[in-house]
């Protein structure tokens, strides 16, 4: 088993939450492929929680509105919230200008936001350099 | 200015913290690229910190080694701390028998331990389904 052809973005796990993202060329291939992948890792992972990054995704039509609407079903199903995140201006007043919806998936403005959403906090400060040596 | 076609991994932003991947086909054009987004990006989104998940990578030669040693001191001089996370044993049993250094790279067991040495913590209990409604 040597590469298994990354089609997308690769899910990264932090701690019970999954953190992947959607990018421009969703056909209905990768689509498949990217909801059995991250179903998948949400019952090996153990997820409670999933964060979709779609700060790249320049358009949403019919199609990507309800690849998210079902994966934001199958995950509950599964035990996981899923939270949408980083939807550029221009896609939501498309959107909405088309009368697409995206009944019950849980939205936020960005990735930070949502990953607080889903259990982690920034603390003050980072630590410093000086921890490095 | 439409799709900037995705080579490899994007970087997400989590506050001012950066998280990104390393893919296996890691070649030469691929590695410049990659430095000269990430580069940009700590700048552009003022980033403290840059966290590299590298456990897709099945193999690491001297040239990602490398690599992972320019982007940290790069980043570094540009003031963001970079942690390389999720390494797989038998890429580190590789790297010590071939006798290929990471020099000055910081590592961590995996992502989630990684963004917690940047500043991120987990609380104790993710928000439950019932506060999406």
């Amino acid at each position: 088993m040597t590469t298994p052809r990354p089609q997308g973005v690769p899910i990264l796990r932090l701690g019970d939450v999954l953190v992947t993202g959607l990018l421009n060329e969703l056909d209905d291939k990768s689509a498949l492929l990217f909801t059995d992948e991250l179903t998948e890792r949400i019952v090996s992972d153990s997820a409670r929680g999933v964060l979709i990054d779609i700060s790249r995704l320049e358009i949403i039509d019919s199609f990507v509105a309800r690849t998210l609407m079902e994966l934001t079903t199958m995950s509950r199903l599964l035990g996981a919230r899923v939270i949408v995140a980083g939807m550029r201006p221009a896609v939501a007043i498309t959107l909405v200008e088309l009368g697409i919806r995206l009944t019950g998936v849980e939205t936020a403005l960005n990735a930070e936001q949502a990953l607080t959403a889903l259990g982690w906090q920034r603390t003050l400060e980072a630590p410093g350099h000086d921890l490095v040596g």
